[in-house]
């Protein structure tokens, strides 16, 4: 029995988020599955690095898991690539310590939310149409105030059960990359859930001139979820890459 | 009452193809319930560059179509876009001589088809996943026996009420984006049912190392659906181009 991570994709389209559940296909569900059954049916349990929203997708994902030698070998990722559905590709596996934690030992998480402002008949699984004109140097601005560590009740989904709900926030920038494309990338140690759903609807009311900049700091300090603006939707959002 | 150009692009995925039909909904259906909403419910018909099949997309889609002075204005392309479904986009609107068939006049069509070797948790909806190794050389080769004046009977659905399967291609070729990546181009004056995708299909064999390229010009020869491969999904074919 030796420990590994997989580095994985996945369309999140196509799941009801990572997490395993009743009555629902899941990203875990479908990995644990497809491992289990390599293993004579004998149960697998996979760990991955946070949760993810139904919609919400991964381009770099994590997981560790601890696999008998029945079950691993070269050939491990051409196997699951074949079991596994069109929307989860494993990349890579690769051998890691036995105390490696998929999740606790991640330094930090980037997300990116995609939007386009002029109709795509190709695009809309993965961006957002978002057609009014938006301010990206006022987003910026307001960008600053997210910054550092600082409590993000504010932008939190209500009633969830973590104990804290101070993250520290690295990166936070507004990149445009054609005349009618640009994208959200947020870096912290750790997300709250809808966080950065929230903080774009925010941000997007920022850029179309209905709130100030400034606002922003007065939102969270509000701690407050009422404060801030509504979320904007999930199949825009990736979970981008993972740092530990 | 002018004659105007629509440039569309539409996602083939949400359509039983561009022609209106009964009981299923056509990219055609869609234009000319919205045109016709505009024109105060009085019937507009519009007339497209061809048919494309349930399922292929068009990159760049040409359609005709007079309209009455009520109906056109600057904001036009605007109007349409937000009542049409995300997976049609007008472009452009460009008012034409009252004799220009969007149909007749076109010189040649020019599609695409593509292919990824590596399984890709995002692109699947627009290019066929094809895990075995292709001879890309091979299948150019085999793409000289396609060019030029000929019966294109072998690659052409049966039973169909055409005249003539006589086409002339004027580019056949496979071109490598990446790696993993790779799409087949294909320009000629008309194109048959099926035709673009059957001829993928019996590539695609040559490419395997099933056939021999030089069979191509045998399976051309017999004039017969028989003759050759069976068509690849329709999900990855392009109208990309027309040329007037």
């Amino acid at each position: 029995m030796n420990r590994y991570i997989f580095e994985i994709s996945y369309n999140g389209k196509d799941f009801f988020g990572w997490q395993r559940q009743p009555r629902q296909v899941s990203v875990q569900q479908e990995i644990e599955d497809s491992l289990t059954k390599l293993n004579h049916n004998e149960k697998i349990v996979v760990v991955g690095c946070g949760r993810t929203d139904s919609g919400v997708h991964a381009k770099r994902y994590i997981l560790h898991v601890d696999l008998p030698d029945l079950v691993y070998n070269s050939k491990l990722i051409f196997k699951l690539n074949r079991m596994l559905p069109n929307g989860i590709v494993v990349h890579e596996i690769k051998q890691v310590s036995p105390d490696f934690h998929a999740r606790f030992d991640a330094k930090s998480r980037t997300y990116r939310y995609f939007i386009h402002q002029q109709k795509d008949a190709f695009n809309s699984n993965f961006s957002w149409y978002f057609p009014s004109s938006l301010n990206v140097d006022s987003m910026n601005e307001a960008c600053k105030y997210l910054m550092g560590k600082q409590d993000f009740t504010s932008l939190s989904k209500l009633h969830t059960d973590v104990k804290t709900n101070i993250c520290e926030i690295t990166i936070a920038k507004w990149v445009k990359t054609s005349e009618n494309e640009l994208y959200f990338e947020i870096t912290a140690n750790r997300f709250l859930r809808n966080m950065v759903r929230a903080t774009v609807g925010t941000l997007i009311e920022i850029g179309e001139g209905k709130i100030n900049p400034k606002e922003m700091k007065t939102i969270l300090e509000q701690k407050d979820r009422g404060a801030a603006k509504a979320s904007v939707p999930a199949h825009a959002l990736f979970l981008w890459d993972i740092e530990y």
